[in-house]
């Protein structure tokens, strides 16, 4: 154990990506769990776009950071001190431990999630995390999925986008196509991971592309990225077709406030549906998706990868690596 | 009876406003009913903003109006010769008339509906007809209006828009704001329909005077103009927030591709929802919603107004109207 605990506090609200000056590392005293907590030795930490979206001094579904605060994320840890009957020294938990070595555990609403013994911790992070169930419940439960439906993700390669694509082809879409910004990326989400087709949004026409892959319209189209490829598909829906917005990563770092999608208006002639959620309401159903995952992956039938980046300091890097497409899979940064 | 059948096809696609060009008048025979048809003297026509994206060159729920084609209209008249056995001579029938003196009316899928006998042509058109209808499902099926709902409304003087506030505050809404473009409408849809609150958006700052209407947000938007009004609306959206796509009016005579709503991306945080239909999809249910209209009618809880245009050659003109925003309730040509 150090005796100090690094953390990484917010210094100033970015303007477009996070960089040297965003973030401040501090030394502080570790804390002491008070009456009730406990200690944790934060061991993995969650890179996910929204924290981008924290980092702004707008409203959202959590309060922004505040300036000094320190960077608010996900995270994994072992319980190492403990003066509560909820967690035992040696314990796995996960929670919003923030970008620092320590966290003070407590119970009621600021109770961690201790994680049951046997999965690895990179894979709660993914596929039994935030992500894994995202892409559950915002494709079956947000975007009502039904047999036969033609499935369109964005953000094809990432956490969220991958394992969409892979529930869908599993719960019998007709077809799913994946968008990803490099040929590596491409070929994964098809060789590996299943997806019926995988479009280039860097290097192919997406608009010719998507009316070739979907000639009878999309059915589905799960948004990761926002901008023109959410436009292109609102295009390019179907009659009753829905678009299940996650998250407009391609807006996250805009200097100006982001155009709107003109092709919104297919919706009333197509009877389309735009709905938007967030995770954090399906908590007390995980689960039920936790079940259906862990079924998968003992049969084979769902594939998975993370990007592990080394260090605390490493944080914003790694999180700057979802905006510029540096990574396949879960973004993880390991202390 | 004229011995010839006056008839308005379109000339040439418009491009923003209709204008003199746009229609033309030809006078060709009237037709003779065949096996199981009836002809119908076209007595009033509905001016409905639908019909100008029909004008458009695009797809849409509907085919586009030919060249040559006459107007496709809604609109009643009276049976004046008949071969089929469902209809009778001097029946009062509703459908896709068209602009012209004269129409046919089939079976099947092209059969008209008959008027019950004691509603009011005008009235058929209105509350009994599409607008009312419009109003009546978009609002408590598409939208889910649910009782303390803060509900807003544009095109609030306007045939849909008149009707969906005062549903709205029969439903139990705790607030019904709506939005029209004189101080005179704006007077009459408070005093007389019993609106909470309306806003002159072409005088007002419809943002600032929309937050302080709904501090706590706008459950329910019914949209019949988007463009900024829309943006400004999912802006101010409160959680679990709805949109009603009805209509794009402030954008139909666009000559360039409209801007979408940057603000979309409130529905992510707010688990908010937007959602488009047409009134087609619900003719089976119909009934349920006639009955209560004539109840609120029977019992003057529920209010209209119609601005009657007379003659056909004067289609255009009352088309123009809606996007002018020279009336105030709906709109009908008297032939």
């Amino acid at each position: 154990m150090e005796d100090v605990n690094r953390r990484l506090v917010l210094a100033e609200r970015p303007i477009g990506m996070v960089d040297g000056s965003t973030v401040r590392m501090e030394n502080v005293p570790i804390p002491g769990p008070g009456q009730n907590e406990a200690l944790v030795r934060v061991q993995y930490l969650s890179i996910d776009p929204t924290i981008r979206t924290w980092m702004d001094d707008a409203p959202g579904y959590l309060p922004p950071i505040g300036i000094g605060d320190v960077v608010r994320g996900a995270g994994i840890g072992e319980v190492v001190a403990t003066n509560s009957d909820r967690y035992a020294v040696g314990d796995l938990v996960f929670g919003l431990l923030g970008w620092q070595d320590y966290a003070v555990a407590g119970e009621g609403d600021a109770a961690l999630q201790t994680l049951p013994a046997g999965v690895a911790p990179t894979l709660a992070l993914n596929l039994f995390g935030v992500n894994g169930m995202t892409a559950y419940f915002g494709l079956l439960d947000v975007g009502r999925m039904a047999e036969g439906d033609v499935v369109v993700v964005s953000g094809a390669a990432g956490a969220t986008g991958s394992a969409v694509g892979q529930i869908a082809k599993l719960k019998g879409a007709a077809k799913v196509v994946g968008l990803a910004g490099t040929d590596e990326k491409c070929r994964w989400i098809v060789d590996q991971l299943g997806f019926d087709e995988a479009i280039n949004y860097r290097t192919d026409n997406v608009g010719r592309r998507l009316r070739e892959a979907c000639p009878n319209g999309i059915d589905l189209y799960f948004d990761n990225v926002g901008g023109m490829i959410l436009d292109t598909c609102l295009g390019q829906l179907a009659l009753r077709g829905r678009v299940v917005l996650c998250g407009a990563i391609s807006t996250y770092n805009d200097k100006r406030r982001p155009a709107g999608p003109g092709n919104y208006r297919n919706l009333i002639g197509l009877r389309g549906r735009m709905e938007g959620f967030i995770i954090l309401d399906y908590v007390d159903r995980f689960p039920e998706a936790q079940a259906a995952m862990f079924g998968w992956l003992t049969e084979g039938r769902i594939h998975h990868a993370e990007h592990v980046v080394k260090g605390l300091e490493s944080a914003p890097d790694a999180l700057n690596l979802l905006f510029t497409g540096g990574n396949m899979g879960k973004v993880i940064v390991e202390i």
